[in-house]
């Protein structure tokens, strides 16, 4: 790991990172990946409004659908992720109040997602570079839920199997020093 | 608790709550809090861009200076509350690009920092309900920070000591089904 810490942190903590080598020999059943989404599910909210939906592509098709989406840069190094996990930000509640904290409290239910896919030997990687609208067609999205991150997931692999720009990349990237961070 | 879990998940997730009845008799140090800072900076981010900043508020000035930013319903339940951290978002880098991940990205490593202050044996509370100008003018923020969420930090306390409409509502709020959560 190309990290350092200065204190004594969670396991699953200091072992989350962002890798693009998964294991295409390990596939993931939607049974696999609903643990997550209970972690996910669990995270606070203002107000408790839970803004969040998720997509589980974990079968050939909704798999497909998912990676069509995809910008070309990730499709090259997706091919071998075995699921997906679409998040989707669900702004407004059913009387049509906006939350303002809705893409904030989805990124906090990433955060246990994220977690307990590590607890369990697994790795995410969150992505930005995709077509919302494309998502939203393919699986025939009501109104109202944004797409906000396509997620892969996974057991870790063999970076052997990647495009030779992401190996050169494949490890934890660095943060800025804690004293920066904190005003 | 009053939450009921269908998957075995990990401990800190299931334990971790939002109450509000905080153990005065506990302080927090800043070096109490650092910790947990660290493991909001190990979160994820689009293009690592890291949007997310903190003000540490353990001292009674700076205590004093969040405290009053808080809306009235905050601040009658907030008294014992040892301390505050300020999760700001930065959603420009220092070259004026911006980020639509800023808010989702800050979001998660809110969801890093609470699984930390859980296994270090604390709670958290995330507050929606402040002026976020006051937090602004207190701590003279650079342009370009904004508050999105307060959170008190500290040790479990007794809720005898809340107002009584807090007492009644002082448990593990309920979620929505798994099923409705999944498209």
């Amino acid at each position: 790991m190309s990290r350092e810490y200065k204190y004594e942190l969670m396991e699953e903590i200091k072992n989350r990172w962002s890798p693009r080598a998964f294991d295409p020999e390990k596939p993931l059943a939607e049974e696999d990946i609903y643990p997550l989404i209970e972690a996910a599910n669990l995270a606070p909210s203002a107000f408790n409004s839970q803004p969040r939906r998720f997509i589980v592509a974990a079968d050939p098709d909704s798999r497909q659908k998912v990676f069509d989406a995809l910008n070309e840069g990730n499709q090259s190094w997706t091919k071998l992720v075995p699921a997906f996990v679409v998040f989707l930000v669900k702004a407004e509640d059913d009387q049509g109040r906006r939350s303002n904290w809705a893409e904030f409290d989805t990124g906090t239910s990433f955060g246990l997602f994220t977690l307990e896919a590590v607890r369990r030997g697994m790795h995410t990687h969150a992505m930005a570079g995709f077509d919302g609208e494309k998502i939203k067609q393919n699986f025939q999205l009501a109104q109202g839920l944004e797409p906000i991150t396509i997620v892969a997931v996974g057991y870790y692999g063999d970076k052997r199997d990647l495009p030779e720009r992401y190996q050169a990349i494949e490890r934890p990237n660095a943060r800025l020093p804690l004293e920066e961070m904190v005003i």
